[in-house]
């Protein structure tokens, strides 16, 4: 069977078609700028040379429609099983779920929560339905992963019938990543231990951190919203809600303002005055900008916080991983978050650290806690969960 | 020398009067329900049998002549050095000084952001600056203890001119009980140590952890305001600002309004829905209540949270300091914060703890971070600071 991951941006769209079981990728295509006169359009079958075209590409239907005009060239699109998305959250839904109207009507109730997220995938899931119909739209909740998470880590200090009756309580995400952090130590790392505890890092210009245990997520550093726990590249993190309540008094915001605000000049950005992009920083930081080190080192500070957390929760860890974009490439960032831990275990082996691309063992052979580096991959945690609905589905027609 | 100190709330006023340099109790008197018809008024003379009397206490000025009548029984209050007050924060003034028009303007400034500690605060600066204008009226910020906390924790990830504009970045409160952790354990415990890292938790109505390196706070659980970090009695503790907003929203609640909720509606009692007071929740949670049993993990878990936090920014801990009403009293709740700890090397010695009140080891011999309960003495802190203070000045004006 195939099946379509759909990834939506604000403005880009990228999919990825793999092949069910294997999960090798048959194709794949990213458009950028849409709405733009100056339009990008690049697909690519399997290992073949990719291709690119400029183009005016008006709409996100008109995005969807071009990928799949490519896709016809060598398969028949009706033969598709699903299109699978990674969706944000939705009101009192999670798991992996087909994206019929009321899940629809449950995305929009919390999408104040992640609104830039929320509206590009209901977009292209709209787009989806109007363009192919027929082909099940499939939807895993990042909020997925972190659903066994225990109430004193997920209720807030507010009224509980607040929590009641808007379901206001840590969600988590990243659920798609941390849990492919999650199978591949247990799989490549860890496979003969029966307790196995993982502090899952994923660093890019969306971050969290997450506490594993036996596969499953204990706890993680986002919250209601993604807008929580460490810096993102523009948007807030952890921040005093009457620190919050101030600023917005004094620059006299209304709430979507603040969100606003809050969504599209806060993090890295924020912190460093020049850019959300930590490589940006990096380089400033190397020139002396002092804001850019300021940045550098927040993102930095939180996340070590973050790691002492669950250290504390898990009562220590067997494994920290580092993985995304910053995770994966930025050697600087991930020695500046693990310098002095020694007294708990955690040894970064500076030369391999530096050495590490994408994938490999950054501890020293004595570190008691093994520092890995490994590059994550969603679409594969969507396609499973969307490959095991359908056959669960199938199953359950078989028995009537 | 005499120093009276002067500890307003909302409704009570209680004052001290210490003598130096011996930092003896020569006086102390609470006054409860002040603008109540049943007022009640306590003072004590050294350890001598202490007073009671029931009246109406019509204002605040009325409570401090009241304990001002008192003390000139026997003191000629005109001989009194200083009123030493423990002020909670103001917009880029911290330390120890005179309570001047100017640093009263920028508490006020800041007084949306712990509006019920500064209201009793200014009222009682101003009752004491009428009933006797002569005496000077010190003030230690609570912040103070946390002057040198590195920009990497104290920042925000909101937009940098926002901090420079409003001072939006972390200060930390609780510096005269955390403060007061660090010299004890200095003095008492680590005499001979020289890099002495201690994880201090004051744990009451209000609550906050610090991390302590060599006498200093190097980070903090609050924040700009005293509303963020642990759950405190009522106060709302760490929450996504995107879940504020979120909050805000669809109850329809003005500023004003979300900090009311926040302040008077959350924290212990928000959760447990039945009381701010831990004691109760304890005792409510033996019986089976449901809520109760969330209020108290969640206080503890967030508690665990911090510490570790803390054992990753110090490299590890010499020290766990618990203090204040709950740290000091509940064995049962430091016994939820230190389970399962020891790979941490942090081990509880549950006789210990079980027979622990107020002060002395709680770990086993073998632990290699020490748990220790104190019981915190802030009135202390502020007597010191605000004798420093005015032999600093009265060196000065010897050198004019």
């Amino acid at each position: 069977m195939k099946i379509l991951i759909a990834n939506p941006g604000s403005t880009s769209y990228k999919c990825k078609l793999l092949s069910v079981p294997e999960y090798e990728t048959v194709f794949q295509a990213t458009v950028e700028r849409i709405g733009d006169a100056n339009g990008i359009y690049t697909w690519q079958w399997g290992n073949e040379t990719s291709n690119r075209n400029e183009l005016h590409i008006t709409d996100y239907n008109a995005a969807v429609s071009l990928t799949l005009h490519s896709l016809q060239e060598r398969i028949a699109i009706e033969g598709l099983s699903a299109i699978g998305f990674k969706v944000v959250l939705a009101r009192y839904i999670t798991g992996c779920v087909e994206l019929s109207d009321i899940v629809l009507d449950a995305m929009k109730t919390y999408q104040p929560l992640a609104p830039v997220h929320t509206d590009a995938y209901l977009t292209a899931i709209h787009a989806f339905a109007q363009v192919m119909p027929d082909i099940p739209r499939i939807g895993l909740f990042e909020t997925a992963f972190h659903s066994e998470i225990p109430p004193e880590a997920y209720l807030y200090g507010i009224p509980y019938e607040m929590y009641e009756k808007y379901g206001i309580r840590k969600y988590g995400f990243h659920g798609a990543s941390h849990r492919y952090v999650a199978e591949y130590i247990q799989n490549h790392y860890a496979a003969d231990m029966d307790d196995v505890r993982i502090i899952s890092c994923h660093l890019g210009g969306s971050s969290s951190v997450c506490a594993i245990r036996n596969g499953a997520s204990v706890d993680t550093s986002m919250g209601m919203s993604p807008q929580c726990g460490l810096l993102n590249a523009k948007r807030v993190g952890d921040l005093d809600p009457f620190a919050l309540l101030y600023l917005m008094e004094q620059e006299q915001l209304t709430i979507d303002a603040t969100r606003e605000l809050l969504n599209t000049r806060g993090g890295v950005l924020g912190i460093s005055g020049i850019s959300g992009d930590v490589r940006d920083v990096e380089s400033a930081m190397k020139k002396g900008h002092e804001q850019a080190l300021y940045a550098f080192k927040a993102f930095a500070y939180a996340v070590k916080r973050y790691i002492g957390e669950y250290l504390a929760v898990l009562n220590g860890t067997d494994y920290i991983v580092f993985t995304a974009g910053i995770g994966q490439r930025s050697p600087v960032m991930r020695a500046e978050i693990l310098k002095d831990m020694d007294q708990l275990g955690i040894i970064l082996d500076g030369l391999r650290n530096d050495s590490v691309d994408n994938e490999g063992l950054i501890s020293t052979d004595d570190s008691p806690v093994k520092l890995i580096v490994i590059p994550t991959n969603e679409e594969l945690v969507v396609a499973r969960a969307v490959a095991g609905y359908l056959n669960r589905v199938r199953n359950s027609k078989h028995l009537d």
